[in-house]
């Protein structure tokens, strides 16, 4: 029995600086930049939570609303907020700023998931997370509906029994 | 009035070939390196619909199933579906083959959403787009129901108001 | 004794967006850059033909006409053109699309040549080639003429003794 | 006159994950990719105290102790220790783990200065610092001795002139 | 009238590592990232002899004749051999080591093209060029023959007019 | 007793061209970027002399004075001024060009230690150096200094007890 984690145990920030390949003709931020990114700083979130080698099983919709400039900072939070058996999800928040110019927003929110894999590449077992926080207990409780979400579009689940998705649209 | 264009004329074959940067410690592709090449072959597709530099404005949910060895050639398949008024929603196809050890695996499908724009960075209207085979009318069909779950998961509309996707969930 | 395979199973079709650290001062796609690509593009189609991790034996003589600006799409095609005991020839053919602009161009065609490697890194024989089309049968043909030219210019075939290319320059 | 800032102000967190083009043939980290990501670490700490672009004065003797494998997770901390008129001094630590071994060392401890500049190269007024915590303090405090050391290193300053050194290395 | 220059004024040296991501599944060097690097030297060279920026024109036939291992070092050494009006002619030597190994080997010679630019983009002329040594004037008798033969490869002179071609292939 | 060999045996040159993502949005080397490459050069000039892989012990201070360019031209020559019994100090010095613009200048020198590795990882004792021309020799000599500066600062040496440092700052 492995002994659980607390969510801020598995916190990373991770900084960096948008360089001139990272960007697009218009001197923007590229999208799949940005989720490779992403992706990398939520793997590192749940390497902390697991203690193992994680691989990325997948992404949920992510919006880009504003441009972000060649030069800027973008800085990343992640953390774990659900551990289920051998998977955990991951919620990374991105801000940007524009130092020079005084300009900082922020730029998106998602949500990755990840499998714990050991030395062989075969799934392992995870600690289960401990929510302290409010916002910590609203992320944790609402992973459940997310993952009903991921295994309808997955087509692994009939939307008629995803129940926790249901409520959200009928009467 | 812009003249209507072929989902065919927007296909866009992309071929990546897995080095050792585009992997983790267990050899295999890296789920962000593969979204990040998936953000640039959607992009030119949606270039090739609408004439004009295009910035990534969501991607829905991708799941990652199987691995992708390191030496993998990764191919890459889009089309646009969909054309909305200066936004286009572009689907996107990846297999992966191991040809020496004679593998080939259909590793992911995703949409992804782009705005075209002109080169001071303003949406611009583009070219509505006709589906010709039943694969592309479906396509351009469930659009519209895709497009409502990015609003919702978005927070830019109530999902009691998304009748495409209430008939999903309800009896 | 090994299958021959169809040329037209060899095809790739490799497609990049020419990115900031591409280019040279003038905003330029550089040379070597492409000729990187294009190595990899005829690369994978040689290991479609062979089945095989494969080794760039040569490239011929290729020549940059038109510049290729930043931004710009680069679409690939290459195929096998004719098999000998262990290595191939490949054909690449190079077009570049600045689509804000409208503007397209033919760039390149090159010949690269490759030979198979068993796992150990020791050459393979591979299947022989179909041509069917009357494009791929003249490639085929004039194969051997440029193999005699790459044999001269690498001092291993005596001038006087390449027939194909003898009969170019005499009257 | 510029309003001062606190050190805290200017912290910076950034977490890379080592790959293998990171590494030497012994699969560890090169040092001179280390020193690159501080460099910018530290350039984005300068940022936030500075507000401006920075450019990289000096780095002061740097040390490295201890191996860091492929795939480790390396995090830096970098904050402004003291501000001069245009220039600034960042001191920036690293650590490195290896959470699959479940290894955390302190690899690196580093001083890097910057100049802040506008918009057309020129160096610009920057704002004092505070120093709240000891350890602060401490830091505040012996910035000048390392700017001598710095000073005398270039060859712009007498030794005999150092008073904060020679104290080092006298009766 | 530009004052010649002497062919030593051009010379380059350049070193690289071969790092994972330049290497194939075998651990060898890959063609195209060497043709990369070669690009980028002799273009160095091009520059030194014009003072202006260049872009590569053509390059000849390259033969890979063995492989070079992860973590060799590799030397280029470039000189422009001939000046033609605002087009020169750079021979690059190519050798690779594997120092703990102790293991030397020469891998490729090549010759590549340039036409120096003005800011502009406008081919702009450039200074005769002087060969001292026995192995540079030799290198710049040939020049013309291999002149005649890019001319012939991409079509733009008729081989029986090749006259220096010629004389190879006839008794 | 390995057999002595001399400092010009362990010479290295590197040619680097600045891209634009190796600048900062002023459209100048980074510095991180210029200490990584002088990493690479001084370690091949280290391979040289040990015959060994080599790993980066430390980097003394590193003064940047003028900004370089994009598309300039980064030079970089290496030797190694002392061996110890598994490490050595290397000296590199650094020059720029900006070819089109005719602007040449040193920009920076710095020493480097390495410490050479068996394929374990394991220290090994490397060849004495032989110092031949003058500079040569003051490099050599003065090597002992610098080391102590290099134990002072990390805390492996009394200040009291550095005495070839103790003579430049008392009277």
């Amino acid at each position: 029995m492995l002994k659980p984690k607390y969510i801020r145990e598995s916190e990373v920030i991770m900084t960096e600086m948008v360089l001139p390949n990272d960007t697009n003709t218009l001197n923007n931020l590229m999208g799949g930049r940005l989720l490779h990114w992403m992706d990398i700083c939520a793997a590192i979130s749940a390497q902390r939570h697991s203690g193992h080698i994680v691989v990325t099983a997948s992404v949920d919709n992510v919006s880009f609303s504003q441009p972000i400039n060649l030069g800027s900072i973008v800085t990343m939070k992640a953390c774990v907020t659900r551990a289920f058996n051998t998977s955990m999800e991951v919620f990374i928040e991105v801000t940007a700023e524009d130092i020079p110019k005084g300009k900082k927003i922020e730029t998106n929110r998602a949500f990755y998931t990840f499998v714990a894999m050991d030395n062989e590449g075969k799934p392992v077992r995870i600690p289960e997370i401990v929510a302290e926080t409010t916002t910590e207990k609203e992320l944790y409780q609402s992973a459940l509906r997310r993952r009903q979400l991921r295994l309808v579009l997955a087509n692994r689940m009939d939307p008629q029994e995803a129940s926790e998705l249901k409520s959200l649209f009928s009467v």
